[in-house]
């Protein structure tokens, strides 16, 4: 493997991701199996001048044996000293960086399902107050590992994996840093354009595809790039190539085909050919080449689970699908094309969104559901347009190519 | 390797060691590369009843990032909330478990040593207080990894290190905890023998030796064996062969031969055939057939290092030298035979040592030092006698076996 690649990789998680400040603290929160990214994340922070570098292992195999013996009262609850963490990543402005990556999937089966579910609501709440509160850039990349590349090619060919993770996040460019800022502007004058149309519905079609899905007037088109309080401006995903939005969960009418195979998230089973047909917002029917009967179960998982949360659009200029890989990964796999999501809505893509309470965003139109999957419907073939409460047709992509107008660079 | 032998070694630190109760949490501080052996001394405290296991792990690579690139001010510090997690370990009477053993003793090279000594001292007086404040019971154990197997071996030989703890550890008894129960009890014995002498002085005499070590009124012999304030007996180190004792820094005379190799625990250098020879308390003469300059550069440290800062007695019936190697580890190579080390004293072999501050003690005639150095000077040929303030010799270890009379088990 090319020795620089890791460190160029890691550099983008530090100067794009969270885009590090000369002085500031980074926290690295890791599972063991990380640790080579984890060190090289470390060490790429140190040079961009970090004053202190924590990386927070987390480990698997200790989680299970706690899975398999430990009261349920500690698979719920976490040490006190662990909201202390947080205060103080919060109150010092600090930097967080979470590696994913599972390692082996088949690490916790056989262990009674609630169990494995259990997590520690109360600090997920503080956590996540902390991450949306506006002091913190935060940001999640995925670890290359030898169980990933295993659940990707059937082997640890983790060189494989590199090479595919090469193409994904242009670290073949000259100036891989400098590559995401100009996608993260192209991305940033996407979404513009499209919060300027104030469309009232977006429609995907082509072969096997006739869909559209109404938005809300409090809907915006964000691009996944934020700002703190101090003005630092951070990326919580790498890779990305969406501009997305929360549409109004009520008005989601016709049939769409995946492009791309997925793998739901949670079952970890690969789903290819699904079709779903849609009426006032709610899928009524899905069925699938393969992996139907996981997206059916999760389908009826609760109340919202058919109910969409995420409309999202990309087209040709993603290098996801360059790649040539499907990477078990949704953060990479959903970035191959336009795509939708069912379940829960984004409350970072509607006026005010992190300001406003669950009720308030569901009263409003947007959905609710423990779940959220995302499966790609764009690509060759499949056109997208804008239609305004007029009934204006705005074409958005037109074969696989962005032909919305954006304002210049 | 026989896979029960990770298995055994975890439960005697959890079952011994720490002597875990059930409903009891345990922290684990470990290095990422110690990762096998956390994992087994976690499952081993689940099956022992804990409430809840965390294992803290420290990255030395990621160490050797900040040692290169950190603020100084960095390196002597910790973030505030490591205090907290210091505080309910204490709060909570969690026990603590330190696994060491360096993986990469060349990680550091290259770097400035004053960076690399560079302590966070503060927070390493919390620590100390928390360890030695009675409600915490801790244990330290080496844990096998591939760096220090080829410390000892010259290549990364796992396998032949765990035969090496096999024995040194009672691994092959058909009940190790229980091995080590008695083990704990007939050091507590010979502990309670000695003190019961009120000798003055301690006498190792055979080829090449003939030293006496002037002892405390209020000095005591131990044998590694604690209570907790809730009645909990632990034992910090594992191995232990020892019985020990703080002696008066000012009295030892004579001459002493080493009996086996030692490695010098800061320099790595390994010393063979180590003479000594004692004035008034301090080492006027040091010289060996190998390494002894490593020895001289330690001796001229500071005002203590040429003083005696411990005395311990060890018998045949010692599993350490039946291992057939040098462990390259303090904890192991001591305990091959009875030993001396020169440097700091140790505050829990006098009456309320550990209540008594610095100074106080070193009026009373224990020594002070940044260093502590331990060289193993009995074995076969060598006898130990104890002699009181009336000049009676009372014979301890003869023939390499205990022979001072002990209460019947």
């Amino acid at each position: 493997m090319d020795p620089g690649l890791l460190e160029r990789y890691s550099s983008l998680a530090v100067r794009v991701g969270v885009n590090l400040q000369p002085g500031q603290d980074l926290y690295v929160h890791a599972d063991v199996e990380h640790a080579e990214v984890a060190r090289a994340v470390a060490e790429e922070a140190y040079r961009a001048g970090a004053h202190r570098v924590v990386v927070q292992y987390e480990d698997p195999a200790v989680r299970r044996s706690a899975l398999i013996h430990a009261p349920l009262e500690t698979l719920r609850t976490v040490p006190g000293w662990l909201y202390e963490a947080l205060a103080e990543i919060e109150r010092t402005g600090a930097a967080l960086i979470r590696l994913t990556g599972n390692s082996d999937p088949k690490l916790f089966e056989g262990i009674d399902a609630e169990r494995v579910a259990a997590v520690p609501l109360e600090y997920a709440k503080a956590a996540r107050r902390v991450l949306l509160g506006g002091d913190v850039a935060w940001n999640i990349v995925a670890a290359p590992n030898p169980g990933w590349a295993t659940q990707i090619f059937g082997e640890p060919d983790l060189e494989r994996l590199w090479g595919a993770l090469r193409v994904a996040m242009r670290l073949d460019t000259s100036d891989p840093v400098a590559a995401w800022r100009q996608q993260r502007e192209m991305l940033a004058r996407r979404a513009q354009a499209l919060n300027a149309l104030h469309a009232d519905e977006i429609r995907f079609r082509g072969e096997g595809t006739d869909l559209s899905v109404g938005l809300l007037e409090q809907g915006l088109w964000a691009s996944g790039s934020f700002r703190t309080r101090a003005g630092v401006e951070f990326m919580p995903n790498l890779p990305t190539e969406e501009v997305f939005t929360s549409p109004d969960r009520r008005r989601a009418d016709g049939v769409v085909r995946t492009t791309r195979p997925l793998v739901m998230p949670r079952a970890g089973v690969l789903v290819e050919g699904l079709e779903l047909r849609f009426e006032d917002g709610r899928i009524v029917e899905a069925r699938a080449d393969r992996g139907g009967d996981a997206v059916v179960a999760e389908l009826d998982a609760d109340e919202g689970a058919r109910s969409l949360g995420e409309v999202a659009l990309v087209d040709s200029s993603s290098r996801i699908r360059d790649a040539g890989v499907v990477f078990h990964d949704t953060l990479y796999d959903e970035n191959a094309g336009s795509h939708i999501a069912w379940g829960q809505s984004l409350p970072t893509a509607i006026e005010d969104g992190t300001e406003r309470d669950g009720d308030e965003l569901f009263e409003l139109g947007l959905n609710r559901s423990a779940v959220h999957t995302d499966v790609v419907i764009g690509g060759p073939g499949i056109d997208v347009a804008a239609i305004t409460a007029s009934g204006e047709v705005i074409p958005v992509i037109r074969d696989d190519a962005w032909v919305l107008e954006t304002a210049a660079a």
